[in-house]
């Protein structure tokens, strides 16, 4: 990253409690990101909808709650603006005007759609217009706030560079050559999920493999207690190697880097046991969880405080929203 | 049509000077129903970038035109509410929301869409996803006011039918059974264009055919004047035909009853000639155009006039978009 400070823009999805993999994968990049840059952070309750839309009701008890994920996780709202958006009309304004010069070839085209359509071969009516259009509604949320760059994993690559060409595009129909209006916001790629779940596989909540960032201490200590470890270190007495434990990934993102390299030491000498390890793993667990346990407690006591810091991004979000619009409307002689 | 009042909504694209086909293919209509029922019409500007993205600064010039065009035909500001598209942003709002549950299958199966695609094979990047999604914002627009009725010509009928299908699935998904939350609007068939153009074809501008309503007198006179009638009438003293001539269904739309059964009659036994026929239509045609010109004249005297009766008309349109939003955000468990 160079010195440079990025207007960055990026949402997630009411759907349930955050987990330590989204803490590794997306949370603590945007903790991170926060202290350098102009951050957007957004509760995509639209985007929701392209998969919720048959129970929209159960959306909205999904929104506090993400919330205090991130706010307890250290998301500062004084540092960025968390908002909601559907509470910005913007969204949905940009959203119509970029649906009219987007081709509808380049949503065919876009990987997601293709493998679900295929999914759904036969029974295509599942396959809503909006989940179509899910790029364009995410083109609309990036390029609102002229956002410069965007963090993203590698899987949602595709989607971004359809949102730089539909900036470009708006840009090529509209602007002067020398004076475009959207920046083509660059990728900030973040590392596939680093933290794998208790079985290995990708940490999921429906896999019943995750740890909650809310879990009490007292829930989390048997999960690690029951992990799985090197298989091949069946005795105490066996060296173990730590590139194929479930458990040494943890150590990793959890745990001091001295300690690391004592716990792989004591691991291929099988001088460290397997159960001292976890101890120690449920140690650095702890440090990292209290303060984020503390401040969502403190939170939840005061669960008003939520949706002020809510109601105070959406108006900060849609000052700069109403701000872009006025602009992009001026640009299209559609300033009435 | 009943005694009930029904709530009409109904828009026209800002593309140009309004014609007299479009007087009697719609416009006439509109006079009509404004007397009677719960009228919401509007300019459809977002609609004009569907076909116009590659050039949407040009569509704020025909704004103003539009309605100056109505107003002089007699819309009546106070008996209706005349009202711009793109200054009430829960069209877009409620166009994103009803995105999300509109199968794109429905929309593919569109015979315009169809029709388009077909004509851009090869070269599909033209058909935009806002062009894919025209029937949704439709359906937005009209459902927005929860209109319970739309004046329709034949062909716009499968675009209807795909409003009262979203709606039904909105209401389906959304409300108890006995408690749906949109009516689903019923057609007002309007007869096709009663009024071909000077040559015969359809009425348009395109065609050079077309005697615009703002058009003056002096201009139209010389356009009646080389008019084609009954190709078979080549003398004076040749009986006519009135249903093959192009000039008969002028006078049924334009000229008394009475005055038409006696033309009927003079031009089957020759004893009435073209020349006095066409110099009646023209009799006729000032009678029509002379309060039409007059309010434009007075309308065009006070350009602030007209966007006085668009503010003020999207203020009231406004505000029951909001009220509807609010109720739609309320049954989604939307409304934060
Ligand atoms: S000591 Fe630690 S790293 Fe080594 S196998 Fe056991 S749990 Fe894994
Ligand atoms: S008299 Fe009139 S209706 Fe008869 S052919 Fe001439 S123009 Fe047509």
């Amino acid at each position: 990253m160079t010195a440079t400070k990025e207007c960055i823009v990026s949402g997630m999805r009411p759907t349930g409690p955050l987990h330590l993999g989204h803490h590794f994968g997306v949370l603590a990049n945007w903790l991170d990101l926060q202290e350098k840059h102009d951050c957007l952070f957004f509760v995509a309750d639209w985007h929701a909808l392209t998969t919720e839309y048959a129970d929209p009701k159960k959306v909205k008890g999904f929104v506090p709650g993400l919330v205090l994920d991130w706010v307890a996780a250290g998301l500062d709202p004084d540092k960025c603006v968390i908002f909601q958006q559907s509470q910005v009309k913007e969204h949905a304004e940009l959203h119509l005007l970029l649906s009219m010069l987007t081709p509808v070839g380049w949503l065919e085209r876009n990987p997601t759609y293709k493998d679900v359509a295929t999914e759904l071969a036969g029974q295509k009516d599942l396959a809503t217009y909006g989940f179509l259009g899910y790029p364009v509604l995410m083109a609309a949320d990036i390029i609102l706030y002229r956002s410069t760059a965007v963090p993203v994993g590698h899987d949602q690559l595709p989607h971004l560079e359809l949102t730089r060409e539909i900036a470009r595009r708006f840009n090529f129909l509209n602007c002067p050559e020398d004076k475009p209006f959207f920046p083509e916001p660059k990728a900030l790629l973040t590392e596939e999920a680093k933290l794998p779940g208790l079985d290995g596989r990708k940490m999921s909540k429906s896999y019943g493999n995750s740890i909650a960032l809310g879990e009490p201490l007292e829930n989390i200590a048997p999960k690690i207690k029951t992990m799985l470890t090197d298989k091949n270190r069946l005795r105490r007495t066996d060296p173990g190697d730590p590139a194929v434990c479930n458990l040494y990934p943890y150590h990793k993102l959890l745990t001091a880097p001295e300690k690391c390299a004592e716990i792989r030491e004591g691991c291929t000498t099988a001088s460290f046991g397997c159960v001292d390890c976890k101890k120690a793993l449920m140690e650095s667990l702890t440090a990292f969880l209290t303060p984020i346990h503390e401040r969502r407690r403190a939170l939840e006591a005061d669960p008003e405080r939520l949706w002020h810091i809510l109601e105070q991004g959406n108006a900060k979000a849609r000052a700069r929203a109403a701000e872009s619009m006025d602009a992009i409307r001026k640009l299209l002689n559609f300033d009435f």
